[in-house]
């Protein structure tokens, strides 16, 4: 038993704000392109920053043609970005960043804020 | 700015077994389905135990029909339960129940470790 | 094997801002006051909302009179909050709340950003 | 506003199984050795997998001779260990390893388990 509970530890668990779930459609990211953030979310814990379709999609209900799809369309819209890394030893490596979409997020929480002040500003007056 | 860090901490966070991502499909639950669950997952952290498919489906790119029907669906196979439970004031209240999700994750993981292993044993025989 | 693993599970996580770990000591909290705070969050994400300094300082390597003399300085020096809340059958209820906590994590977070941007204009003027 | 709630995120969470903070008094650690354990994750969670003790002493209330002697005690009694990686490019590097005190705290999560089961087998029978 005790293997199995560190083997299961081993895996890790994937943080994610709240706000991803609640957020995502008025985003404009369909259920598919949330499968393939949440998996380079967690291929990245594992440390793979740069999974390919191929992998992404072995996990997904997508053909590996959809996945690539999919990504460069998130890609194009500023979702995901490719950046360039350098190893320690000066070996450059690519990886995904979300941070164009942690951006959008914000965005979206801070316009959110805003229509409820308004809102309570707006049942106050009335 | 404070006010506005705090307002975003506060929409807390979502821990999940990377598992969920990376075996659903294997799982047979798709895009959809995994949405679902994860969006139960995040209206429990607030303290809502049993969304209605309204709640559900405002945060999703399907309707109301198609996630009654898809939590209907996910009921029967036997990966979302509805259970019942009491307030300290004894009052009866409904709420899902993810635990059969869990079991079936947890079966995966175990027939994936196993296979693993055999696939071990057999690459050190040839 | 499973049994082990769901029960394991069940215990659960608590999720915390890395920096609570980086600044506590600049936030003036001990070791001591860090391992209470950590411990309340455990029990609230278990649903104990108010531990009692009995139950704290179980599972500490304080006595019970250490542990209610922490607690009541950090209620004090305000990073801790007693509150009521309502259940909804609307019986009262006290809670512990750690937001006066973040509040100040926020601050020192600030803080922190402004030096280091300071910092980052002097050593370019130099 | 923006700005500031991005660099809160990218600070980042650390997420801990809740039995360590319930446990540690009985797997015969302090609060000094929390706070170690918790900064010695932190600071893997943002790529450095082996600070020193200057770096961990640095945000807490002890002297760096202090963490140096907590560090060398753990180590000695088998809660964490230091490992040797390599990287892509084949050079080794040293990291803290917390796998052994994972597999005292599953223990002790058995120990527990059997303890609890013991005891409602005893209050069956009586």
């Amino acid at each position: 038993m005790k293997t199995g509970i560190l083997a299961w530890m081993h895996e890790g668990n994937v943080t994610i704000p709240s706000l991803l779930f609640s957020e995502y459609r008025n985003l404009k990211l369909s259920e598919y392109d949330l499968a393939i953030v949440l998996n380079i979310l967690a291929y990245a814990q594992k440390g793979n920053n740069f999974p390919t379709p191929e992998e992404l999609s072995s996990r997904m209900t997508i053909s590996i043609n959809e996945c690539t799809d999919l990504l460069r369309k998130m890609i194009q819209r500023g979702y995901i970005e490719i950046i360039d890394e350098y190893s320690p030893e000066g070996i450059r490596f690519e990886k995904y960043s979300l941070d164009p979409l942690w951006e959008k997020l914000v965005d979206q929480f801070m316009l959110n804020q805003k229509n409820e002040k308004e809102l309570g500003r707006k049942s106050e007056e009335s």
